[in-house]
């Protein structure tokens, strides 16, 4: 699980707890439930004028990707491609179809299988990138709704900042009344940054990056794919598909590593 | 119809009035005739500025199309393709005539017109991909109207309270009317970014998913024409178009699926 | 003319209009000279920094673009191109010299001039798709202007507010005077807010689909005069150009028809 | 020089100028030197940490260029195009060296040298185009400054702002010093937005202009100098030129003209 | 190092405390403790959110890539090429292997030793832009942590400062406590503003300097090793690189040089 998402939010929610308690407020004047119904709410509901009820039923599905760590990284998919080519080049493109069972990365053995059956090798890359493309259009779609959230919510923190203050105007007879009712018409603002800037936003950051990761490595599929069906030299192979790496990571391919990032 | 939007656009309103209520002021304070006629005519006034009076005329249209659900979807498309690869293979290209007689779609009974008339594959090609391209463009263009609503509805808001304030400015003699005068002035505001961002906005967004929608059924259509001209195996067929699905409901082809995006 | 432009521009005005007096505020305290002088005078002294003379001389030629209805439309333009196609295969190439002069298009005439001359096909594809993109380029600037004058008359509205609100400020010995002069401060964000969103932004708005329009027509000719060139025939010229139109017009070819846009 | 340019800079200080004074306050209240060592200090420091030192020093350099009117038109040089065409056609691609002499723009001089040398016609294209599309980067990079100051000037008006805000907060005992601190506070917002919007945005604006008048003419360069290696006609190569230029200047070529902009 | 870099930091520093001097309020009142936890720790906290583990603790090492100067500029490594190209001239591509060892660039080594071992040209060029691509991707990645902190610190301090205001507007019964507690909420605001338009804006700008820099650089690279493989004239390969240079620097090349930028 992805350690650093969690700790995150719940550090950033802490920090402002601090922050709220060091100014010698009660926690208590900074919750008010309606005033988190109008912002979630009002972000919700514009959400699903925008999105298909299927859409928003997935938002958990999605949410899940952005806390999974990924299975492989790059270099370990090099290696495992590096592998299937010395198995093709030594007993054939046919024996791929034993080896594939091993493999446990549907796109790879997809391909795999693509090029067991002498799938004509054009054909091969038009199957792999449509799939790839539409894979990224599908990311963008799943991001789209947090991204959505993090636009609505302030301003739907306005929206109910300006519906407190219009309440406090017409009312300003008890003059003791002005600070706390202005104070609550705030709080509606301030859940809605807060939400947009440690929840939905970075979470949408976070799902572009585990997208583009997940496009890297398909990407070094299907050129290591290409590759071994036009039965080029391992060696090559593994330099061809090393360019995709960090100068740093390259000597390491291999053996496990942290997932870290370099350069 | 699309229940989610009609839905979103209620419960927002709702959740609103829900927030005016538990503040205790009287939904009364919150309509102000003058001032909705501000914001909606103002915003609709500088949309006239921008788009003919033929695309104003079509916003009911352009909503129209944001409300209804698709007829098909990609894997019920990707099925009738087959269908007719597999027609196409056992009786030839000019047994698909009788059986475009069954296809409800304008773009795939076109297509398929075009390959039984003989067309040359480079022009069959060029005239469905000009379509598209042009479909596109017309669909961004209905879209825009949203969009600048969108973007005027909160700048005419902002124009009207400065209008309340100056107003209020200059008669400041009786202290009592400064909180109601100023509450009007800030109705334009909450008027605006309310219509903004729980209409406008996200009808825009909702427009903008059913023609990337649309684009990928079509660009589906094209691709699978192409391959039946060209006498390609149906089988082959059925893996370059299945490469446009999500994973999770390639297997569900050939049965009637909820429209549901997953992944 | 382009009534939607002109009705827009005085509907707009006048719903402010009816704002101001219906708060019951006289017409004259929104009228500042000095205010409207800062706003209109700033931001066309920023925009002479920004633009050559020539263009600044010649922003009233650009206007009269946005009102100008166009002299044709894609439909008629098909009807003559394919005309044309018919001409030029029964009577051959040369007998557009003749049919040319009907031609009142220029772009079109040019190019019927270039194929009667016998250039080579790439060249007259060069020449005319040369020219169609530095029309783009001199729209898109010509259209800048406007796109500025948007842009800075709301920033030179806040300039002068600031102003106002300074002089305010070191002055507020006698406290009656406070409000009216913050009255004034606030109209030049007013004028600078309307002039933008009512005037400049959906001019440029509108000057945008006018030359996407242009464009479009002119992509039909050059689609269409290169088909012509290569002798095919004119049913399928018609096919490969009504790809360029909305089904929903595509009947009504060879009738006269309002220039209004569907789908 | 470009008077546009220095008039319009000095035109919108004196809009500013009677501003002030016609809303009766003295001069001496807008000037405060502490804010604008702020703001000016504060954006040119930040946008030390952004550009290497030698773009800081050559920023008098960018900014001439947004001063100088340009030596030659596109009209001009599609002339001087044609001039050599036609000197190649009677005598030769060697004959270009000498003409090659009267020629005072480097890129058109390297162009021809390139050609009198052989060198091969894709060499010459790849060698111009790097060269154009090199000149574009700088040009981008210089006028990133100008950008720079443009965004930082407001957000440095903004910090000043802050801090006299937080000084005259904490300093609420004596009322009668509260307006005028807070004149001043506001001075630092009113020198950023108006440097950023009189100056550092549109003279940025100036040197994209300029930026894309010399590409323009350079692809016209690039356009010509390849015809006359191809050793096309010189009277195709001027309609192909020609293509580069608004239709209201075409009958103009041959003649000197006013830099002007049309349609 | 760069010292534009620091020297811009702490100028800016030093000019706000100018600033805050200048008003005659003491430092003190410009620092909170708890006020900066909030800003930066939120910041930061939201930045986990987005970036996984690897990147944030790899910042250092990306912040030292903005602080380092490069080791070669372009005209350098023009010279190095050229020396490259005339090596293979004379002894033949193998005597690359010996001059390699001067080499101290690893991208520049990495290709001369897949021209030394004879490799297919397409596939140097392959392998060398993929790396080229792949680093351009990772530094973007790298600096969006400097862009998010830039966009995240100001929405931090708006968000403690929504903080202050609440809790200051719950308590209003001490009137002298009213101005030092909203000059306290003001100040994340302030810190927000600061730390994003003096540290991390323009950082992240510097970085996207830095990493043009080395794209152009590398591009030299390929396009001087494809030529040094087809065994281009050295004199040729001299004009194509240093298209690639401004026109003001062509001269020096071959002496050091300080690495300025011009024109």
């Amino acid at each position: 699980m992805d350690i650093g998402l969690i700790a995150g939010i719940l550090g950033g929610f802490a920090l402002v707890l601090y922050g709220i308690l060091a100014g010698g407020s009660p926690m208590s004047s900074f919750i008010d439930v309606g005033s988190i119904v109008i912002v979630i709410g009002g972000g919700i509901a514009a959400t699903f004028v925008q999105y298909p009820l299927g859409d928003m039923l997935g938002i958990g599905k999605v949410f899940s990707k952005a806390l999974k760590n990924p299975e492989f990284n790059t270099g370990q998919i090099i290696d495992k491609v590096i592998e299937l080519a010395n198995i093709a080049r030594r007993e054939g493109l046919l024996a791929l179809e034993e080896a594939v069972d091993q493999v446990n990365d549907d796109f790879l053995k997809k391909g795999v299988m693509l090029i067991v059956d002498g799938t004509d090798p054009e054909m091969v890359k038009a199957i792999l990138e449509t799939e790839l493309m539409n894979m990224t259009d599908r990311h963008s779609r799943g991001r789209g709704i947090f991204e959505a959230l993090g636009a609505l919510m302030p301003a739907f923190g306005m929206i109910g900042t300006l519906v407190g203050l219009v309440a406090m105007l017409q009312n300003l007879s008890d003059p003791s009344s002005i600070g706390p009712s202005m104070a609550v018409a705030l709080l509606t603002t301030f859940y809605g940054s807060l939400f947009a800037n440690l929840i939905f936003i970075p979470i949408a950051g976070k799902l572009k990056i585990k997208s583009d990761e997940e496009f890297l490595v398909k990407q070094v599929m299907i050129e290591g794919l290409l590759s071994i069906q036009a039965g080029e030299n391992p060696r090559i192979i593994e330099q061809k598909l090393k360019a995709f790496l960090s100068p740093s990571v390259r000597g390491a391919i291999g053996t496990p590593e942290e997932g870290g990032k370099d350069e």
